[in-house]
């Protein structure tokens, strides 16, 4: 519909959809108010509806995944994260830690990523753990620790949702960035939960994940109205065991030419070495890559999860300026 | 702790532990209660413990999984599912449609499932579909008929659960299996909800979880305090194209050297073609499943999803015939 | 074909199929002669075959392998091993050693294979070994040895062939079955070799191969005119690294609707654990297999390789039992 | 041993390590002599060899892989090809089509590859087909055009190696790299013979094959002798649908620890489409590869074989521009 079409408008052509035995999906947008038809697409035709008011274009999607596909929406979509933007000609780099630990490994934190150059920071308060008896997280407390480190570096936060339960505190700490995790990829009440509001959402892959399934967990959130999807790859699980995830960077080209959305990718879990992240975030920068989500500790050593993978502050900043140089090659900057 | 143990006996345990420096995790079952001492293994003598009143036996167990692993209980766990077993010398096996779609389609599906001689019905009225555009289910309402269904029959029912939020409405029908799907399998806010409640849970293998991997998910289930768990295999994610998944039947001998709960086998999702369905069942049964969830149908070509899985009542019948031959050559009845 | 056709007759079909700028492929079997014309195939129709003297029939075949697609052949294959049948009603264990160590140790082995009523006997002297420092095999000395054991008790011999310039040797050896092995499925110059003699070739599936790519490489042996294939699943790679590899039994009836030839299977190598293979080689059979290739050994403990596979003669004598069992329910004999 | 150890001091350092009963491996590169001993570890002591006269240094290398390993050798080796380094600073792009088809198309091929700045180039003359009955390469005419093709520009030539039996011709026509394909990292016998020689190797991964698989495997060509192993990363087989194989780019830094040899990357077999190629290649390099083989044809439309990967030489001059950025960007020139 065009920007600014009415209810009246929307209505109007809802009714039409509905009068040839179709359903349809009203997904209504910051940017835009798209409706999808479902059903025996043979019974309709695009230039029925061309004309009708408050049109601005319809078309026949062959995909299965309407919205987020290239098809709908020819340019890149920048998504913009309380006036940062994500997508586009700039590369964002998110540094933090795994998991909010104290106040003071926050501020410290933020305080290395900011200087490192970032604008967006990256912790998890609730945790995805595979054993119950490990760390679960320090919940709500951790994120008021994380909104207030970040304030002071006018960062803005990213931090998983694992609960649909959880959404209104998330909201009260004014969470910048929603990230859903690899194994809620397809938790479909989880992604129609923040399909309802406004906020960008990380959509990380399933460890397993198709490509087309992967596309069709965006379209959930899509339909329900949230257009604001970043895709981030963390490495799919093989039969290799020398090291804990295959990143695979042949799914941003491939992402790229499927959908307009933005597609980061998270080098630290997919490799689960500190030495690893380096080559493997450089890799993806050069394929093509948005950004990057990547773990940071003020001491890994002293880190609560996953310390094997954390960069020191030192091996971040210099981590900066290599994918700055990669960056430049290929006419984007950082 | 012993069959009996007062609250006051569960307590000094507790301390005792905790006067160590180590976390415990109480697991209060219907049929026992056992306490986790979670922490620094070496500060800990299982003969610290023995003496205390109202502990049955202590020990120190090496696996990540504690309760649900063979080493905490050395015989085969039957589960107690309204007077019908699960686990142990009988094999069950679990009729029913993909979907509950109408009244009449349940009623037909229970007297098709009762006379090929089942106990146990399966249907399911919320749906994960990979597209939010496709039948995703009849909801409570699919609850509701299901459960009118199944009880002319005297049947219990199985179901699957999707969203911590609709638990009261599953207790409201009293559904008497909860299912938790494929994609919930690390949904550990949802494993946590039915490690609460004490009703028998069947949790199925993730789409691409390691055996260990399950295994700590049982265990998210099982440290709530609900112990009633089912392992159902329904095919793994790999390279072969030329069917949905890969039935993997090693997991059973393996599982059932790990764990003393129950293993069931879903061929239908498995294969995902009604005629592999035989022998991925036969293989299943044979290579020592404790039951079978069965995907049938009244009328197949009719169904509202999965079409192309379901068995006809003929079909039913006849696999259940050579089923029963083949229990009895491994000493089961079916 | 007709049973008998000329070379005159083939030629003439042959000339046909070239006029029309066509390649012909020329497969004499045993049993057959089948001639497949490759290139396009909208300029040819079977009625311009029929009518040639010689024709049994002319048909188009829409799948890339041809000679070894049930399209090709309605009924099951019964590939003949020294007056031994392959497919068919008779399920054949093949039971022996995984590598020829000595020619006592081939002498006993033979003794309990043909006491447990095996008729074909396994075991290898050249072996394929991951690291070039370990134990290679006993090479031709192995196959002397091997033939002598198991003529004592008039078993067929089954060995793995790895390289074209043995062949000669196994020939010499009379061996009965040569096997190529997972690593050389893909082997396309040795599949050529074993495609111009006239022996019954097991052909394993390669670690990671699809059906596909499987029907296709038995396709290089047909297009030789060696049609006594039998095909044996092995296991296949995956994610899991409970056990070395994932059996896959739902390859048997994609294969049995895919091909006419008979399918075995091999649970040792499978599960890579003795107290797996019960498990394994029951589902196999109960799933349709023909067959299976089993690891025996008098003395498991002292094997020179894969120690922990092998079944010692009592747990080989008990399967025995309940595959019969199994077998016997499915309508078949053992 | 010392650089121009006397066979004497070789024979006996062997008669030393056979005196107490474990087996010598002497394996005679251009470089430097390598003697290993095999068998049980603990009978042997670093200093009982170190006083040998002609002896080096000894040590106790840990991993299963020896003469591969970074233990063995701490410097990153550089593989001469005629003149040409491959390893080191300087990184290799080696063009050429899938296939060698007439000696047309190959003298364009070896211009515009000589002109993009290359000074090796890849081409097939003996082509390992999925399917019997397509192009199976030109053969021995393949290798002379491909010869007379490259000597007009003074560019190596790199070609695939299928059988042991075809050894001579590649040496007669003095072939500079013999390619070991995917489908034959582990034929043995092929990896013995290549090791007797002593020409460069490039050793392609197996489809589904582990690090430390693909580790041994070069390990069977270098305890043969040669030890100019260069390792191909051509993308791995897993579940993703969407492109033909998965590059694994995670394997660049992992080999770069685990051994001394260079690492190169096939892009074009990974993806399996031209447009995915340059961000492969580009994230291959930023990840620290030693090169590419990259596929390129004059008129890629007219590829015998492989037509959708093939760049043109206009995109692969594009993508050289890139390549030579992104080196410059972590300290290496190309």
């Amino acid at each position: 519909m065009n920007n600014g079409a009415t209810d009246e408008q929307i209505d109007s052509v809802v009714n039409k959809i509905r009068s040839f035995g179709l359903d349809a999906n009203v997904s209504r947008g910051t940017e835009r108010t798209v409706i999808g038809a479902i059903g025996d697409e043979r019974k309709l035709d695009p230039e029925m509806f061309d004309s009708l008011s408050g049109v601005e274009y319809s078309m026949h999607i062959v995909k299965q995944y309407k919205i987020v596909s290239r098809e709908s929406h020819r340019h890149d979509s920048v998504i913009d994260v309380g006036g940062i933007p994500i997508g586009g000609n700039q590369v964002q780099i998110i540094g933090g830690p795994c998991s909010v630990e104290t106040q003071e490994q926050m501020d410290l934190s933020a305080e290395n990523v900011y200087t490192a150059g970032c604008r967006l920071m990256r912790g998890g308060a609730f945790k995805p753990r595979t054993s119950p008896y490990t760390f679960q997280g320090n919940g709500e407390e951790g994120l008021k620790m994380f909104r207030n480190a970040a304030d002071k570096y006018n960062l803005r936060i990213v931090t998983e949702l694992m609960d649909a339960r959880m959404l209104d505190t998330f909201l009260k700490y004014d969470v910048d960035v929603i990230q859903i995790g690899t194994r809620s990829m397809q938790n479909f009440e989880l992604l129609k939960e923040v399909g309802r509001i406004n906020k960008p959402v990380i959509l990380k892959r399933g460890m397993s994940a198709t490509i087309s399934e992967w596309l069709m967990a965006a379209e959930y959130i899509a339909a329900g109205g949230n257009h604001n999807i970043i895709f981030c790859e963390r490495g799919i699980r093989t039969f290799e065991t020398a090291y804990r995830n295959v990143l695979d960077v042949t799914c941003i080209p491939v992402l790229k030419k499927e959908t307009h959305l933005p597609v980061i990718v998270d080098p630290s879990h997919a490799g689960g070495k500190a030495w690893m992240v380096p080559a493997l975030a450089r890799a993806a920068i050069a394929a093509g890559a948005d950004g990057l989500l990547v773990e940071t500790h003020p001491n890994p050593c002293d880190a609560w999860c996953d310390a094997d993978q954390a960069l020191n502050p030192q091996e971040f900043e210099s981590l900066m300026g290599s994918l700055k140089g990669i960056a430049g090659v290929i006419g984007r900057s950082l």
